[in-house]
């Protein structure tokens, strides 16, 4: 953690947004609807100021996205730094190298939040950082129109699963509903996002809960994208999207696991858990992190090594719980 | 269509509610969580108003309600009967005959509302009855309680997909804000309505997809359920729920057909279409009705005749849907 990182209120984060310009807003990697519809909302409600904004993704932007997406070519020269949504550096993928140390500003709501930027506005309370792009850009008096709403739309929608979870508010409720009295799309939005399966993606998943595996009394089901289901059934990246929610979805299942194999013996996995456990503390353990409800990391190894390294820390947790369980009895 | 049907507005449903007593509450049969949440909201908001209100359900109530569910045996006679979210005397399955024609008062979200009942409340823009029964219990000066409100909750977010449809407005994301603000256990509750899957039900998915259909050039997908699946699998009939949604969930898919044999050579069809198909539209052609965007009808014979006659009809939607695009073109 940096010690030399400022901690910005909303009046000072404002106040550094309208005192500079020039902006390059950084996304991380593997976008998802949040981190890009914070950056794009951003970009153009800061337009709307006068000011001169690109996003720059590290990853390719995948074509769902499309209907909020507009950039032009950088026809200037970048001064100020804003990564959108990016708990860690890390995350950057591969623009890590070129922007390490040179983050001048951090907007996010993760609560593993590295503060490895200069300044950083942190609401951890936030369901998706889109809520607090939305009252940055109502603070510096923005004028919303249709394209900022249905951006800022998009991150509230999926970081909550539209609406779903526990990180859910009065606040993001409320709005939702401002956003709508600007005639967003949140139908279409929804539908892009949420209910478009690809016939790669009904076979992928076929396969996969063919192979499910339960552990622990059925607290826990594991799912497996392995490189070989991905080669069979054709599906993408954006295919495999939201496995992790699928491996949480059955009765009495506590903490779902998927594991991607994003290349050979390299397994990305992705924990769903309820209450009382914590997702983001253990994968910690295996040096990963990410939110209660929902984290991440990434194991080398074998297939087996890989689910016997996650169901270890996973076993540890549970026991943990119920021994705390059993003390308040 | 009933001409002595009286529609009320908000004022005269409110007087209306105040002048009388003894209300037995009905909902339709295979309940929802709008029929349920509304009937139960209005129940012990006018109890706390000094009325005497009953609850009656055409079928067994799902355990999955429980938690807004408080019923105590009838200590009255009643006078005043009320359906809440029933579009047609038909939807109250076993109990029709006992309350055709006494039905003193029906309150409604459906386009397709028969005007049964002596007096109607209709709002057809409202996404759920749960929506009205909220601005009613508002406008009576009912103080909200958790109970109320994870009912009302619960019609709110199960008649929207959890906020995904096309249905939401401005005021559906306001009145969950309210709501929130109550302090509902809306994640858990979410949990229960849409995350939570038996083990039956993940097999019966697997079954079923399985044996997907796609018509009219990918642009329907045709699920079914069949006594032989749910006897395999040994699903219940709340674990076929929301297997419509899913035949609607494939790219470019525009119509979504399942089928549910409810007993022999009884087939049970749910649609969910997106524009320009009118889903009530297609399925009254069959006998059947619903919303635009989602409903049903009931067919008799073998499943091949259940499919070819509920294809018929898509193929006439498409066809008209087709030449209505060519000329605006």
């Amino acid at each position: 953690m940096n010690s030399k990182c400022e901690i910005l209120t909303l009046a000072d984060l404002c106040q550094y947004l309208k005192e500079n310009d020039n902006y390059l807003v950084l996304t991380h990697a593997s976008p998802d609807g949040d981190t890009l519809g914070s950056a794009y909302a951003l970009k153009y409600g800061l337009k709307k100021l006068g000011k001169k904004v690109q996003v720059i993704c590290p990853d390719e932007i995948p074509h769902k996205y499309d209907y909020f997406i507009d950039d032009s070519e950088c026809d200037f020269i970048p001064e100020t730094v804003v990564a959108v949504d990016v708990a860690d550096i890390k995350l950057l993928g591969d623009l890590w190298e070129r922007f390490v140390g040179r983050i001048d500003l951090n907007i996010d709501h993760h609560v593993s939040n590295t503060h490895y930027a200069k300044r950083l506005y942190l609401e951890e309370n936030a369901a998706a950082t889109a809520e607090s792009v939305y009252e940055i850009l109502d603070e510096l008096g923005v004028e919303f129109d249709r394209k900022i709403a249905n951006a800022l739309y998009t991150g509230l929608s999926t970081d909550t699963g539209c609406f779903k979870y526990a990180n859910v508010t009065v606040r993001t409720h409320e709005i939702a509903a401002k956003l709508h009295a600007l005639g967003i799309d949140a139908a279409d939005i929804n539908r892009i996002m949420f209910d478009t399966k690809s016939k790669s993606r009904v076979k992928m998943e076929m396969m996969v809960l063919n192979g499910a595996e339960f552990h622990f009394d059925d607290r826990c089901m594991m799912l497996a994208v392995t490189l070989d289901i991905q080669k069979k059934t054709g599906c993408t990246k954006s295919d495999m999207e939201g496995v992790a929610s699928m491996s949480r979805s059955v009765e009495g299942v506590l903490v779902g696991v998927a594991i991607k194999e994003t290349e050979k013996d390299v397994f990305k996995i992705s924990l769903r858990t309820y209450d009382p456990l914590d997702a983001s503390a253990i994968c910690k353990k295996l040096g990963g992190g990410g939110h209660k409800a929902a984290a991440g990391c990434t194991v080398n190894g074998t297939l087996a090594q890989a689910k016997a390294a996650i169901l270890s820390a996973i076993k540890q947790a549970l026991e943990e719980a119920d021994a705390g369980s059993s003390i308040t009895e």
